[in-house]
């Protein structure tokens, strides 16, 4: 992404207007732009950046000439104005990504996102050798999308202090009302290098994880922060705003409170960035109208995403289940599953019509896991991921959803889109053959794809109506039929 | 076991008594035997038995004098008289199995069983050399309790013609009446030969997978069948009686149907043998008193065995899960995953106090798979079964029992007997430690038991108390640990 300051810009450039207030309590100061184009209003709320600089933050959403204006609670931020060219989009910008066809996800110019996602939750509270590392690994690997926390973490093999903190004051005793503005420079910095790589942030809010007090702040400073959060982020084309990991442990928090939340980012995020909400053992209440797709954790041990297409079914929105567990070997079970299971978990939910999210927890001596701290990936579901994500992107240019074959297929799920393009996949079972019914009134394509060895064997020519398919007799195998008059997808991402 | 018609037998055995009587209409015959010794009387039914020969069968069940009188429709068989004396058991005799500290079993001579059950549902339909295989198979498996079915078995992998027929007339023009008596003296062999190896005979009374009509018999027939099945097997003491395989495939026959059969059966059977019936989709009611175990196939294809503890809590009665999938590589789910995961199921399904079935379905080119047919075992899970019940012989006489350990162990199953003995089972998980939490105070020895490679690595020592265990950061490892006060069990089986 680019923070520009320049007025003439491209679509989904941040404009960053700058402007020099007063140093007294700058934090209470109320500052905004309405941004207009036409018939068009975009109200920016502004914050304080430190230095007795205020700013406020423009996502260019629409192509043309834009003019501003500010209002504000002292006189020589109020009243000030300018104008602003936005041209077209850069090549590979396309905005936010959106819900789509219900059940999936585009980016605002339409183009499809597939979220392929992982989680590193402290990562931007580390060392810089160690946020630069992250950000390689990032760079060679299937994720799109990444779980972070904004506070520091405080947990299992997370135990060191980060380096920078929210509000300013000594750990213990903050002062509330007063941000650490390094620290929101520097979050926004990885923010901005995550969207270079193509990566959109899934920024978690709140967490439990915390011996700083952090989770346990007051209603006023909840919704102060908020407020500041929102002000300098919303701009940013690739946030997700997750109100919490596993919201159900955050006792110091009612229901009220996170709907209170869910209004406050919604009045300060005008260019409306998915939102969500992540469990750990009960469900929230994921029908709310601002809940725009289901984020979840696992509520069963041994059964995870194959429950994909009964969520979709209950709360009619899309799935991503972002913590089916991780690849590893720590002690706790949702930390010590294989490359194997996790590579199955990805592709069960994929059929399913979900998303299924990826993390790493293999202990090492430095104690610098994946999952956690962000660094090195040593596990062998990533490339079987970006194997997974190569299959889709070849796929229907809308994503996969469950397609219904009947009683026969009670052991078999499918996805696709019926008719054109289904993906039968076996699991953890090893058939040595099966039959598949396509529509007996056209003619398919069929591979057959080893989705550990990542191989595709097509078979010859095309067939029709029941087929019967020899396989390996090996576990986690798929069958890929595609409708012959099925043209090539067009390029799923530019 | 021992069929005999001397007078002086040994306690189990079951003694023959043989009456000649009338050839015409010898099926309608009512003919049955009072056996008594001081208050104990033992009503038995008679059978027909071809060739002019009636007979009684009697479960010797306790040792001293017994006397015994027939009743009959016809003069010649009724009021004869006898008298018959019961020594000792010899040697590996222990009686029918019963069901035992609630959850459990045991021999009726109080001696500890623990069912290793498989599965070769049409063993007894097939060539001599076949069979005879079938026996030689079982002799050097673990398995000690075999499902099998009395009518011959029409299904994929299994189309051959039987032998024989329960009924007299050529297929499909079958005299309902008239039984084929050489078609249920080879099953007694057959099920005698079972008896001698130790492994009881789980006797599929009825099942849907025909062409020649058993399943749709009307029920006069039902009930004709089952009295005359009864009258001459009641006395075999390793029969069990399975109402059904997948009663609810049966559509012909209603819960009525089912509860008279029951009934018919505890009618007929003096010395009370088990009794289930097994689901396809819905469970049947097991908490009906005349169900003594719940034989169960799993319904969800992915969550079996873990959910046995709910299914203890549910029916309060021992859970047997004769159908969890079989290991193999056929096309259908059910008969398709690996041993590594047959072999996970039984552990999942042990330590949470419950029994779990095996059976194999590995395609060969003479369709002789296991399930079916009997034959060769090829598969990797037997020998791994073995070893579990080695394991589970070792443990406590009366068997495991789920062990709540509290919020930690969400992730680990836990059997035994608290402050005793503890199975924590690991599963597809591959930690590479764990801390478990034994009791403080006594001391326990730990060993680290790989349940794939079948190796026991003890720790050095005994311990106590919250203990780090190291672990190899590989799927399918347990840990046991045993109160060192503990005695070694007294041998297992006689």
């Amino acid at each position: 992404m680019a923070i520009t300051t320049e007025t003439e810009i491209s679509l989904w450039d941040t404009f960053e207007l700058i402007l020099h207030g007063p140093s007294a309590h700058p934090f209470e100061v109320e500052l905004s732009a309405l941004f207009q184009k036409g018939g068009r209003q975009v109200p920016c709320r502004g914050f304080y950046d430190g230095d007795g600089v205020f700013k406020v933050r423009f996502l260019a959403d629409r192509e043309g000439s834009w003019s501003w204006r500010t209002r504000s609670s002292v006189s020589e931020l109020d009243g000030r104005e300018g104008e602003l060219t936005v041209g077209p989009a850069a090549p590979g910008r396309h905005g936010p990504v959106r819900v789509a066809r219900q059940f999936h996800f585009s980016y605002e110019d339409g183009t499809s996102y597939r979220p392929i996602g992982t989680t590193a939750y402290a990562w931007t509270h580390q060392s810089g050798a160690l946020e630069e590392a992250t950000l390689e690994t990032l760079k060679h690997s299937p994720f799109n999308k990444i779980r972070m926390c904004v506070f520091p973490k405080h947990y299992d093999y997370n135990t060191n202090e980060p380096l920078r903190y929210p509000f300013e004051g000594p750990p213990g005793g903050w002062n509330w009302r007063s941000f650490d503005t390094a620290f929101f420079r520097h979050l926004e910095k990885r923010i901005a290098e995550l969207d270079a790589l193509g990566v959109e942030a899934d920024l978690i809010l709140f967490h439990p994880y915390d011996r700083w007090g952090f989770s346990k702040m007051d209603a006023a400073t909840d919704d102060f922060y908020l407020s500041y959060l929102t002000a300098r982020l919303a701009a940013f084309p690739n946030v997700w705003w997750s109100l919490a990991n596993e919201y159900d442990l955050m006792t110091a928090k009612t229901t009220a409170d996170w709907e209170r939340f869910a209004k406050i980012i919604q009045e300060n995020d005008p260019w409306g960035h998915l939102r969500s909400i992540h469990n750990c053992i009960p469900f929230y209440d994921h029908t709310k109208s601002w809940v725009t797709h289901v984020s979840l954790q696992r509520v069963d041990v041994y059964k995870t995403s194959e429950a994909t297409a009964e969520w979709r079914e209950r709360w009619q929105k899309p799935v991503v289940i972002d913590e089916c567990a991780y690849e590893g070997d720590i002690n706790w079970g949702w930390g010590n599953i294989t490359g194997e299971e996790m590579t199955r978990r990805f592709w069960e939910g994929a059929v399913r019509g979900g998303y299924v999210g990826h993390g790493e927890t293999y202990l090492n001596n430095r104690e610098e896991l994946w999952w956690s701290k962000g660094g090195q990936l040593v596990g062998s579901s990533p490339e079987r991921i970006a194997f997974l994500r190569r299959v889709l992107e070849d796929g229907p240019e809308g994503g996969l959803d469950p397609i219904l074959m009947g009683r026969g297929y009670w052991d078999l799920p499918v996805g696709g889109v019926a008719g054109e393009y289904y993906l039968f996949y076996f699991g953890w079972f090893q058939p040595r053959f099966r039959e598949i019914d396509l529509p007996s009134d056209r003619e398919f394509r069929v591979d057959v794809i080893d989705t550990w060895n990542m191989t595709v064997t097509p078979l010859p020519g095309t067939v029709s109506g029941r087929v019967r398919v020899e396989l390996p007799a090996r576990q986690y195998m798929a069958i890929r039929a595609v409708a012959a008059s099925r043209q090539p997808p067009p390029t799923a991402k530019g």
